[in-house]
This record gives C-alpha cells, sequence and structure tokens, in this order.
C-alpha cells in the first residue's frame, strides 16, 4: 500500500474545522504533506465546504457554540456526500462539556474515523479506564481491547495514540511502533495527525483501515527523523524540521523504516 | 521610489481583522518588515482602531457573523478617515456564502486594494473566469484584462497573485515576476501579502499603485531569497527563513533583485 | 530560590483564555518550558478547567462578548479555589473598549498578578502616564513609582515590563534586566510571558513576588542566549531559537546569566 503516493498524486481538500490553538500548524502540515487544507467553520457555508471535499475533520480543542453546530452541519454533510469523517475529542473526559459536546456529535454523525489517546477514546466510548500505570505489558492489552470495543460501538476505525498507536476497525487491527516523545512537546501534534489521517482517508477509495494505519505510521516515521536531525536543539527547532519531513518522506522511505504491524488476533 | 525605506522610517500601524489560521503569521510578518500590527476584531472597537491605523486589511479566511459587521464598522471608518483599506477576498466563488459576503463588503465600502487569486480577483469583480489551462501566454493576457476591468468597475488598485503578479488602476499597470513555488506550501502567504501591502500603502502618501506594486515586488525578492537559503530543505525551514528575509532585505538588495515592469499599454 | 526547577518537576496545568494571534506560540512555549497549556474558552468549562489548573492567565488580545464572560467566570473560579490568577492587558488604554473592559474585569476578581508594558499598567490602576522621552533615569524611576501604586492599589504583584522589567507587591520590589530587544519583533512574546509567569506561580506554594520575579528574569536570559545564537539570521531564527531555549536553560544557567536585583527602598 502506498497511500502516501496517492495523496501526493491527489492533494485532496481537507476541510478543518479546528481550533485557534492549532488551526495554522494543521494548515502547514496539510501543506507540506501535499494535501489542500479548506479551514471553514461559519454555519452558512461548512455543508457546502465539507460536500466538495475529499475529508473532513473535526477538532474540539477549543469549542464555542457557533462550531458545534458548525460541525453537526459538517459532519452531516460529509456523511450524505459519502465523504470521511475524522473526529479528533481534544480533552473529552477532562470537563464534563466536552464530554457532552463529544456525545452529541457521535450521535450526529457516523464517523469514518476517532482519533486521540486513551482517556479521549475511553470517554467518546462510554468505557471506564484508569491508567495501569508503569505496567506496560498488562497497558496495552487494555489499550488494544479499548480501541477494539470504541471501534465495535462506534462503527468506525479507531486510532488511539501513546507510546504505541493502536489503528482497528474492531476486527482487523494495526499496530504504530514509529514517534517520538519530542510530539509531546509540541502543540497541536495530535491534531496534526487527525488532519493528515483525513488526508490519507481522502486518497484511500474505501481502504480506511489500511489508509488510516499508513497515516499513523508515516507521520512516526516523519517524526522520527525530524527528532533525529534536531537532537539536542529543541522543540522549536523540531517543530519546523518536522514540517520539512512531511514534506521530504517519499514512499521509499516511509517503506524503510516504517514499523507496522497486523496483529493475528 | 523606495517605500520600503519608508516603512522601516514610519512603522505603521496595520489594523488586521483577519482570521485564526494566519493570525499570528500576519502579525510576526508585519513585525518582521517593521510595521507594527494591531489586531482586533470585536465591533466594540475597530472603528477606534482602524481611525488612529495607517491602513486595514481585511481578510475573509474564516468568516463568522461577528467579524463581518466588525469588517464593515472598520472598513467605513477607514473611509472616514482617510485610511487605505485592503481586502483580501480569501476562497471568494468557493462558497456561496464567501461571495455574498465579500459582495456585501465591497458594497459597503471603497476599497484601496484588493489583493487575491485570479478566481477570488474574478468573483469580487463579477467576471466569469475559466482557467486557460496550460496556456500561458492567453492566460496571462486574460489575467491582464481581467484585472484591469476588476479595477475600473471597483475603482481601486487590484492586485492579482499567481506565476507572475499583476499590478494595476485600471489604467497604468504593472507587473511582478519575483516570487517563488514554495510560497504556496506555506498557510497565510497570500494574507501575509495583503498586510504587507496594507503597510506599503501606509508609507506611501497617496501613489496607491506604485507602492502596491513595490509592496508585491519586495515580497517576492525576500521568498527567492528565503527559498535560495532553505534549498532542499523544506516548508518550514523556508517559513522561519522568510520571516527573517522580510527584516533583512534592504532597499538595496530589493532594487538589485527586483523584477517590476511597467506596462506600456 | 529554584521555582524553574519547580515547574520541570510539577508540569503545572496552566489555563489559558487568550487570542488567535498568539494562542499557539503560548501554548507551545509553555510546553517547552515545561508546564501543560489547558487552552479553554467556553463558557461552558471554563470554571472547571480553573478550578483544576495550577494557573490561571488571562490574556484581551482579540476581544469578544463570549471570551470576556468567559474571562470572568474563570477568574472567579480560580480565586475560589484558590489558584494564581494572571491578567495581560493587551492595549488597555489604546481603545475605550478595552480600557473600559479591563475594569470590569480587575472589578470582578482579585489578580494574583498583573504584567503589562508601563502604558497598560498606568491605564489598569487609573494612573496618568505620559512617556518622559528618552530621559531613561527620570523614566525609571517614574516606572518604579508607578509599578509600586499599582500593586498597592490592585492588592496584587505588578509587572511592568520594558528596557529593564519592575516586578513589586508595592512594598518589595525587583528589577530584572535580562532580556534583548528582538522580543519585540516577534508577536506573542509577551502574552507568553505572562503564561510563563503563571506556570512559575503555580510552582510557588504562594511565594507569588519572588516566583514572579525568577519568571521574568529566567525568560529574559532564554531570550539572551537565543538572540545570541541567531544573531545575524533575524526574528523568525529567533523566535524558534527562543522555544528551544525555553526548554534548554536549566537551573544552573540561569543563576550564572540572571540580573535580577531586589531593590532596598
Amino acid at each position: 500500500m502506498s497511500y502516501l503516493a496517492k495523496v501526493r498524486e491527489l492533494n485532496p481538500l481537507v476541510h478543518n474545522i479546528t481550533n485557534i490553538v492549532v488551526a495554522n500548524f494543521s494548515a502547514n502540515g496539510l501543506l507540506a504533506l501535499g494535501a489542500s487544507p479548506f479551514m471553514a467553520d461559519a454555519r452558512e457555508e461548512v455543508a457546502d465546504v465539507a460536500a466538495m471535499s475529499g475529508a473532513v475533520v473535526l477538532n474540539i480543542g477549543t469549542l464555542n457554540e457557533q462550531a458545534i453546530s458548525s460541525m453537526i452541519l459538517a459532519g452531516q454533510s460529509a456523511n450524505t456526500h459519502g465523504v470521511p469523517l475524522v473526529l479528533d475529542p481534544v480533552g473529552a473526559g477532562a470537563t464534563a462539556y466536552r464530554s457532552e459536546v463529544t456525545q452529541k456529535l457521535v450521535q450526529s454523525m457516523q464517523l469514518t474515523a476517532l482519533r486521540g489517546n486513551v482517556a479521549e477514546v475511553a470517554n467518546v466510548a462510554g468505557e471506564s479506564w484508569a491508567s495501569k500505570g508503569v505496567d506496560a505489558g498488562a497497558g496495552e492489552g487494555d489499550v488494544l481491547a479499548l480501541a477494539k470495543k470504541a471501534a465495535q460501538k462506534l462503527g468506525c476505525v479507531v486510532i488511539v495514540t501513546g507510546r504505541e498507536d493502536v489503528i482497528t476497525d474492531g476486527s482487523r487491527t494495526f499496530v504504530a511502533s514509529n514517534g517520538h516523545p519530542v510530539l509531546t512537546k509540541v502543540t497541536g501534534t495530535g491534531c496534526l495527525l487527525s488532519a493528515v489521517t483525513g488526508a490519507f482517508l481522502a486518497a484511500s477509495e474505501g481502504a480506511w483501515l489500511e489508509a488510516a494505519a499508513e497515516a499513523i505510521s508515516f507521520y512516526g516515521v516523519a517524526a522520527e527523523i525530524a527528532a533525529e536531525r534536531t537532537e539536542g536543539q529543541g522543540p522549536g527547532a523540531f517543530q519546523i524540521e518536522f514540517l520539512n519531513q512531511l514534506s521530504a518522506v517519499t514512499p521509499e522511505i516511509y517503506s524503510q523504516r516504517s514499523q507496522l504491524k497486523q496483529l493475528n488476533h
């Protein structure tokens, strides 16, 4: 599979309804990758923009009433027009309001993919989650089970990012092991990952799970290379080099470095 | 003409009503250039801010009802106080809503300059536009004719940016040939160009056409140098070096590299 | 005192209600420092977010009605829960609206610290201020007197940043002399400083004045080193290296370079 090559060939339009913190970084990341961002959140136009896009990506990073109704309009338009739809439930569970909004969103539309950390995904899926602490083995097992259950409940691809990333549609599951801890030192890297996932879905012709898995693994490869090139410099330098690598990583480089494996169970 | 030197001498206040995607980049670009950005969009204060500014720049990148009424208040205040006014009709024509909003804006105020790509300018001017494909010669001829017609209709300087940039007041016309394709890989480079045009207009004492032409050409020179210095690195590195060059390009460097010609017809 | 070490040990949650221009830079600066930014401005959740945070930072850079009522809710929640509260009155005095809003904010809540330039602080404190021009000696004397008076009136730590920075609680006063003029060429460096002050307050266990003084001095040290490392390059390069240094400056480096002195009077 090389959905990366397809993204660069098609330059898909990716409609983002996102927040004031990461809008610039998300747009620049999509441009670097080879996609075409369309950032639009006015109620009057989001349905039109969603309908003409290759993917719609909703991000609840900073919320307000207008944004929520725009997200519902855009999501429903994406559903009507067969456009893949990604939700990034930033901070779901951190406040009651974010949990409520997230429930309202998932009940109003059919997601193609949900991307969050384990606490966010558990909240969206209505599953209780308590960190298992340092016992990574058991913890990872739980993440796998949680991700599958969430995928089955929501009827979509679920992506749980963390030290390792899990991508599952509830029956088939991939685990991606690229990436770098410095990603957690740059704001919006999770949000941009959701947007990049949207771009890959737009280029996938319906192979949602495979395209999502490649998106996550590609992103990790770009981060690893950027981290190597800026070692000892800091998160500012990493952020810029990461944008460079989103552009520079070819399908060949990706294939050489990707650590993506499909699980047998 | 060296409006660049004047901008750096006067540090004009440039009032921007812009969007969540490019607000940071626009402010940083204006600061690097030597202007003073004032980002304010509350209805309660935009008329006051516009009145005290050297230029007002309106950008419809991400719209909402409050932003539109603020833009009208700011634009009318600029008109009342003789402050030059720039409109960047981001995505005009892409959705019905953006086309409507743009018409509402141009009917509510008198622009000093309009800056967009050919599709946006055609939409604002109410002209039909169909890309001429790869036949660049014919295409450019059409762009010139369209730009002039738009300038005559709107009674302002029209700037159509693309592979070459056209700057016209409807009778006299400049063509600027600097710039670099990597500009299209960084979000907000068009928006910042509109803001930079505002800064040059603020320092022009009414020589709108000449100041706008120099702004466009200066911007292209800074982009070229930044692209040379970051060749092979990527859009992240370019973005940062471009901010450096907006500060570093002197009137002398500008004169040596500028490819700006006035047409005879 | 090493509040810097404490910030990095505790990774305090810093709740920011800020603006579209600086939200990204503020979040990245806090992450680089070692704090955890939470950017949330919806009325429905700001009280909850403030209550769980180590500090709340309000910034009036771009205003609207929702943001103001959210700021009041967050500020009052911070007061109720004993969470330190910082206000950055961006542009107070520049428009009547900003002055009114600022008064409304300071009358609705008890600040822990106010951070602004001399004109902003004078406006908030209801003191007249006229620049003394180049007579720096007299000017500085006035700044000290103004800062103390503002601190006494508002009952909080007042930080006036400029060529030198004054930090006072109305009786005890520090002057910080690190920093670099290139800070004025990057948007949001004042706003981020207010956010960084919030992070230090969160790690101070109530030693507000000392923690604020160290925050200001630390920030100046990081800026100096970043300016040295990017000398001759420009504000783009500085901005990135500054993020690096917010992460790289250790308590040891800080101690060697900090020029922070407590005044005897």
